[in-house]
């Protein structure tokens, strides 16, 4: 594929570029023309690569993409599942270029969505079209690209349901996560799963002159930094009743494996430029990430937050908290568990109101499978160095359902890097990256 | 008065209303060309009401308007505080009528600034009005109203220091304070300080994944919301270090004087539709607002605030935070021993940056002197019952400043109601109180 990539670079990017240029934001109400936008220009992509079938299928949300070509039904059939949609821009005053006009900035593609999923979705694409080209193609493919993975795939899983038959594979072959380092290939074992909540706290009914009643009346700011305050303990332990519950705790020969993927906390540190790491007591940084629930409050606000002062003792306060499971617990089950705790912890003098955004279950893949097995030939031959097994700290929720709905296993190859900053401003993807990315995914097809 | 009042009532509210549709937002750089308006709008205004002189100085930030008539340098001479500028207007859409087009519903003026302090200082404005025109003036009248109470007077002390002697006076008579009731008039005697300041804390030098980092890099949302519980303990005693060290305990008969003022719980949570009031064990309700300091949070922010989920570990998070004083605490160290405070308890892995907002010192105004025994007659014969001593759980920094600058006492004659909802959406003046303050000010003219 190397010299292949080397003929078409050029087009490869113009291409990619195409789509980067379309912001398709889920999670903004203001951007659903580009959704449809961005789905179409993947249509008319798979057609180009070599696609029997390509078309846009209409949703109870965004639209979602599907492909095909299908050489032989005796002979395996592959499910690459990506998305199109991306993340919010904001803080945008961070962006060294426009999120939405992708520019190469030593080595690197820097755009919302380079990476995540664009770039590594775009991947699979012009892999296929070389082994369509080339007449290499071995196995049966089947394309499914989503528009909510970022908004915790509200509609997929329904109509995955609905259209089984169309879906159906013998594994979901799936690039959307990092690599330990470009150095140091790896191949996810396992990912997190999501619960994610809203918190409302409302004091008084109205926003109050704080010199007036300062003092008298609970602030409800005050009383929801102490509740978030108490959610975790200072073992780093998330003190949700029942929360620990179902997750299943790693045999010391599970730690070991897994920490074997060479970690620098120094470097880690300075790329983060913090003086120290957290978490929770009795695991190493990689542990607490990789095989360990977390609870992080993603977004708070209430109160004046414009310039200057304003005396205000407000009404009202909000905080959108998230906690990343280990695979057994149930998502479900830890939102309600997590509902019913907040409530119970709140003081008296406020109310508090719970809403539930998506979540999604964690899941493990099996090491011993031919899927991994050809995986990590592939990627071992373009890196030179055989690939580690690694746990994700993310969370590709919709992948849990398809498991069970399709009744095939993932296989995560994810050519991200930590350097690339997704979801945050300048999200890069290495070009590197890009390509032997691609060269492992057509070698991947060689042994599998 | 009341048969003036009677005449000129139409008159009177159209002036208000013209004051009250300009919208003079101190703390908002947009407005700056309103705050000149309404400055220019005042000079009028006294001059048509007799004032021999009536002018805008220009000062470091907003304008002050110093208006006079001195009619012999053998009287008394009372100045008058007042302010033009407002609060901002937000949450905009809890208005049930414009901000800034004042609308009379159901007995009361409704608009920003109706009570705070335009409506407040324009009865001054009529009161004056009515005794230059009935030839019932004996005292020399100085006014000065300013244009940056709500954000903390920052020009006025230096302003009023150069022009110490156009302001000399014998007391200093401000309206910008509320009753206990229109049934139980009372007049303050005391106010709070204040110390504001801004808080950000940061971890992470970028936004990041909160799945790839959750767990393992300390959430600055997190570990702010964990200071901010600290600052209080569960006793409702403000933690920071030397806080308490200048607050001067009052006597139990101090005490029982200031809990003659009537009060109903039930009442009061009632208006504010909570279930309980919180604050300092030891203390009722009207001592922890006026008698003991407190520490609010009136603002909060940091990570993904907008519609939906995003699965961000933030790099920033803010907040502002606030402490009302009592007399004999000193703004600047109490806001020096907060900074260092929480500096001081930041945990591992984040940084802490404080900013000072305004702040200003308290006072206690004597219950013996002439000029409150004159009010309290006044108020006790337009209302038919004696005024209450009270204290007042608001600020106005400046007066403090001025109290030493002009070597005068501050008389407190504040005619607004709990129920006006001052800082707040909706914020209204009973137009009963505005015409019974009038009343009360041109009768105390009469006894002082």
């Amino acid at each position: 594929m190397k010299q292949y990539i080397e003929k078409n670079k050029e087009r490869f990017l113009n291409e990619l570029f195409e789509l980067l240029r379309i912001p398709s934001i889920s999670s903004s109400s203001d951007h659903k023309q580009y959704m449809h936008k961005c789905a179409d220009k993947l249509t008319q992509f798979l057609k180009e690569a070599g696609a029997d079938k390509a078309q846009v299928f209409e949703t109870e949300g965004h639209p979602v993409v599907y492909g095909e070509k299908i050489i032989d039904h005796t002979r395996p059939t592959v499910l690459i599942y990506g998305h199109y949609d991306v993340q919010p821009i904001d803080p945008i005053d961070l962006w060294k270029s426009q999120p939405f006009e992708p520019e190469i900035r030593d080595g690197a593609i820097y755009a919302r969505g380079a990476n995540d999923d664009k770039g590594q979705t775009f991947m699979h694409i012009k892999a296929f079209e070389y082994l369509v080209k080339e007449n290499k193609l071995r196995h049966n493919i089947k394309f499914i690209f989503e528009g909510e993975e970022e908004i915790g795939s509200p509609s997929l899983a329904k109509w995955a349901k609905e259209h089984k038959k169309l879906l159906s594979c013998d594994i979901m072959l799936v690039s959307d996560t990092t690599m330990i380092s470009d150095k140091v290939p790896s191949i996810n074992c396992g990912m997190r799963g999501l619960a994610y909540l809203e918190v409302e706290v409302t004091g008084p009914n109205k926003d109050l002159h704080s010199g007036h009643y300062g003092g008298a009346v609970l602030n409800p700011i005050n009383a929801l930094c102490s509740m978030i305050d108490s959610l975790i303990d200072k073992d780093g332990h998330i003190t949700v009743k029942g929360f620990y519950d179902d997750v299943v705790n790693l045999s010391r020969k599970d730690r070991d494996m897994l920490s074997r993927a060479p970690f620098d906390i120094k470097e880690y540190k300075e790329f983060l430029d913090i003086n120290a790491v957290a978490g929770e007591k009795g695991y190493t940084t990689l542990e607490r990430t990789g095989i360990r629930p977390c609870l992080d409050v993603n977004g708070i606000w209430g109160g004046y937050i414009a310039e200057g002062a304003k005396t205000v003792l407000p009404s009202v306060a909000h905080a959108k908290i998230s906690m990343r499971l280990v695979p057994n617990q149930d998502c479900k089950k830890i939102s309600k568990l997590f509902a019913a705790h907040i409530k119970s912890i709140a003081p008296k003098g406020v109310k508090v109101k719970v809403t539930e955004h998506h979540g999604g279950n964690g899941f493990l893949i099996p090491i011993s499978s031919n899927a991994y097995k050809a995986a990590s030939k592939a990627i071992g031959e373009v890196y030179g160095v055989e690939p580690v097994p690694s746990r994700g700290g993310g969370s590709i929720p919709i992948l849990a359902d398809m498991q069970q709905i399709l009744n095939a296993d993932p296989l995560l190859m994810g050519f991200g890097l930590e350097r690339d900053t997704i979801h945050s401003p300048n999200e890069s993807y290495l070009l590197s990256q890009f390509y032997m990315g691609m060269e492992s995914i057509a070698l991947f097809y060689k042994y599998f």
